[in-house]
């Protein structure tokens, strides 16, 4: 059995210009960065505007499990499906990040027969998009310090800056640090700190913006810090969000490569799935809908988390119309959402596997609320038993949904064709989409509405300076804005051990933050890691290139 | 009279393929960055070792002033000129740093007529090889942490970590800064700083190295600090290397570009011109010997320290031997030198242009000393008086040399037609390039050798710990590696308002820092920066998009 690596170096790949053209775009609005990944010129996405748009299928799953969901996998392994079955099709997904490579072993864009390819590119510099967010979020903190060493015209209050800098590595020693040290000529010294890039601001309004002016339009909203009268002190004071648009020009256009079935796949931007939204670009994400008649895209963890988003932060503010959810499930996962620890994984288990469709349910009924149709896709592992897959498929008959059994990790897109079938089928049915709450709904009623409804807690609890905080925000206009909500992605509580359906649980809102740049509330409900560090052993000190100059370690 | 960058943007350009084919690069070993730039792939580079070299000429100043004296541009000049007269040639030049330009306006790469293209890319992100470099080395810096953070079984002393972080970014706050606070899951708390990417040791290492293995091997010997026995701990002893090199596989490939003229330009590497040795990429230099008959790059600052480190450093390391050098100077700049200031400029001085003379012959006399047979270049602008250009003439004739009066600036290659013949003419001459000082004299000894032969110096002062180290490094080993100075580049002293030829100065050496990877050792005459900071007003604020989409601001 060929590794994931081993199968995605070995995929013959097709010219940029042949998988563009599978779309649409002409050659020349390809810039090629080497030789197997593009950028697809803003100029050609603008002349787009107006056209027709194809169907969006959101790839969503389970409540995610050591065992594994395949998710991105069943994502690609979708879209080639649908490429199978003789539709025009694309996929959109986000971009990896480099610095958790170097802690634990890469992650791959999908496996087995469903990758996109080039690999190592992908989970290495890639297109340099997150090099240019990572300049853009460092010039500002550096025009934050400069502004307050000539003098600090705008009074900020160096205890209330809460713009950090970023980094795209995993480095527990830059989180909590003190800057401006050693002489007058270096700044005050301040209390700050640095996070890895993806849950860098910049990343969120990269993937929310529509174009560059709306991009610089949100990087000019984002607030800083207050001054000593506790206001707001935004990018545009500081005149910052110019340059910064200029570093990001060339990161704004979406980047297409191919999957190993040479179906166009457009991989771009990469929002932490915590404090940020969780899903590519709304730019990438809009030239594939007005390009390809179906357009498979997913979103980061769970549907709890990530269909929520998708749908009320995403969908909502971009004035998208998801035509169908797959919700991605597997017998293993479902099995550990019904009690078996991961070593009992291979044993069969039919009642454990029942008892863990409560938490597949949940999702399916979930998804449902927003008025999008749904059906449910087993991605097959070999060890899986027939009693198994049949209880599972009962299981979603009987909410009166479908889970259809999937092989695109063994056969490709050939494996998933009868989903692809079941998904083009659903996609003929008028879409209802509708987002959880309204605009105008209070904050923290929006909280509550996605902890009732979607977590089916029965209390959230937050400290009164937490709803002060919120109360505050709407009088300065921030009302609108939807919740961002950062909580364990493996339980519908924010307990990660509670697997299952959790009922009744409570919500503790342990802190909220303003991104109004890229327009949301996130709500804080625990520990959530915005730098991560490197293991004991990190995998960086097996990476390196071995006689033929290939990469070994990376996977 | 069209701006530089106005000319840059008008300049049409030629496809990729058709530059590589002027010195016999096949399109398949272009690796293509966007539409007009191109990395030469390694594999085609390695095939072409062997291969007889063409020449190499190094473009050098006198000491640079407020005037500027048109090195960069006369490189570029002086290439296209020996393309206008039928020459298969080829320049190489270091990449630009992206941050300073967030604080000035952005540095072109030439002038006028005589330029590189695109200047903006270059000026902004180009093929991301800073970007690698900074990823690079806060790996390293991260395992460093990391390594403490599980245990320290290295017993790596944290108070002697030399080993800092680096960001592309003009960012004076983080110059010295404390890491590691916060809570015991943080790490452990040190003091530390970040210096600007171009100060990395990674980049001078990347810069000088033959090959990915010669890069790795290199990245090992890095010291970045010492144990509690005081003894070297290297960046192979944290098993660093490998990932690194991983990271900079593709920035080791040279970039390749064209000049308004469509001269093939290789521009790769940029090393610090004080702290490192500033000049391009070894694997550059080396690759367009391979592939063309001329080969015109340039060193950082005056020949006093860009020729000097150039010859000591990058020729004697890589076993390259220049077959001739150009001194540019300007009527401007020698006026300056000869004692005028920069408001009285305009005024005809032919008295000061000649006494400034004295400092374009003593760089005349340093580069002969290297064996090495020199062209000067007198830079023209538009005020220079006839008088005053003879003025240079005649000394540099009394000094049995010639110069040439330039005129690329405003005429493209066929300005320097005259330069170029000259040139081609030196190089008939057998080369008898060598290095200043031997591999064996001792550091001290090796830094005296400069001051007095290059500088005229009087004396070499430096605190007896100061040559304990020296000495210390000589005992483990480092004795062989040649010196890096870091100076003032405004004057032969380490005074930068002492123009002209002084003599018989004082050198006070302040620091000293081993470069073990890079291989030299650093000896630090006076202030050296290696964070900047951003101005008052840094030019950040007025760059942005205008409304066509194109950059403003930067230039």
């Amino acid at each position: 059995m060929k590794s994931d690596i081993e199968i995605a170096r070995a995929a013959p790949r097709r010219p940029m210009a042949e998988i563009g053209a599978k779309i649409g775009i002409p050659e020349d609005a390809l810039i090629p960065y080497g030789r197997d990944k593009a950028k697809v010129d803003a100029a050609f996405l603008k002349g787009l505007e107006g056209r027709g748009e194809g169907k969006l299928i959101l790839v969503t799953a389970v409540n995610p499990t050591p065992a594994g969901e395949g998710k991105t996998t069943t994502t690609v392994g979708l879209g080639d499906a649908l490429s199978h079955i003789g539709k025009r099709a694309a996929i959109c997904i986000r971009e990896a990040s480099l610095g958790p490579n170097f802690g634990m072993k890469g992650g791959a864009a999908g496996g087995g027969l469903s990758q996109i390819v080039p690999m190592e590119d992908m989970n290495l510099h890639f297109t340099g998009d997150f090099h240019a967010i990572t300049a853009a979020h460092n010039l500002l903190a550096a025009m934050i310090d400069n502004h307050i060493y000539w003098g600090n015209h705008l009074g900020i209050d160096t205890r209330r800056v809460v713009w950090r800098r970023v980094l795209d590595m995993n480095d527990r020693a830059l989180r909590d640090v003190v800057v401006g040290l050693g002489e007058p000529g270096n700044g005050f010294p301040r209390q700050t700190g640095f996070d890895i890039t993806v849950a860098s601001e910049v990343m969120a309004c990269l993937c929310l913006a529509t174009d560059l002016a709306d991009l610089q339009a949100r990087l000019g909203r984002i607030v800083i810090g207050s001054d000593f009268e506790r206001r707001p002190v935004t990018c545009a004071d500081l005149k910052a969000d110019g340059a910064m648009v200029v570093l990001l020009r060339e990161a704004m256009q979406p980047n297409l490569v191919q999957t190993i079935e040479h179906t166009p796949a457009f991989v771009h931007g990469g929002p932490f799935a915590n404090i940020a939204h969780g899903c590519n670009s709304v730019i990438a994400t809009r030239a594939a809908l007005r390009l390809a008649d179906y357009v498979v895209t997913e979103a980061g963890f769970g549907a709890d988390l990530g269909a929520e988003k998708f749908f009320d932060i995403k969908c909502r503010k971009a004035g998208l119309s998801p035509a169908a959810a797959v919700i991605v499930a597997t017998v293993r996962a479902l099995k550990m959402n019904g009690g078996v620890v991961r070593a009992d994984l291979g044993a069969e288990n039919v009642a454990a596997v029942t008892a863990g469709c409560a938490n597949l349910g949940r999702h399916i009924a979930n998804t449902r609320g927003f008025g999008v149709p749904v059906v449910v896709a087993i991605n097959h592992f070999d060890a899986d038993s027939e009693a198994e897959i049949a209880a599972v498929q009962d299981y979603v008959a009987a909410q009166g949904c479908e889970a259809v059994l999937c092989h695109h990790w063994a056969e490709g897109g050939a494996g998933a064709a009868e989903l692809a079938r079941k998904v083009v089928a659903l996609t003929e049915q008028p879409s209802r989409f509708a987002p959880l709450y309204p605009d105008a709904m209070g904050l923290f009623e929006k909280i509550e509405t996605i902890a009732m409804k979607i977590y089916h807690a029965g209390e959230v609890v937050a400290a009164p300076q937490i709803r002060a905080q919120l109360k505050a925000w709407e009088a300065a206009g921030y009302g609108d804005l939807p919740i961002c909500m950062a909580k364990t992605q493996y339980s519908f509580s924010t307990d990660p051990s509670l697997r299952g359906a959790p009922e009744g649980h409570v919500v503790p809102v342990r802190e909220v933050r303003l991104s109004a740049g890229a327009g949301f509330v996130v709500a804080i409900c625990g520990e959530i890691m915005t730098m991560p560090g490197l293991p004991r052993v990190p995998a960086a000190e097996t990476i390196g290139l071995d006689a033929t100059g290939a990469i070994e370690g990376l996977f």
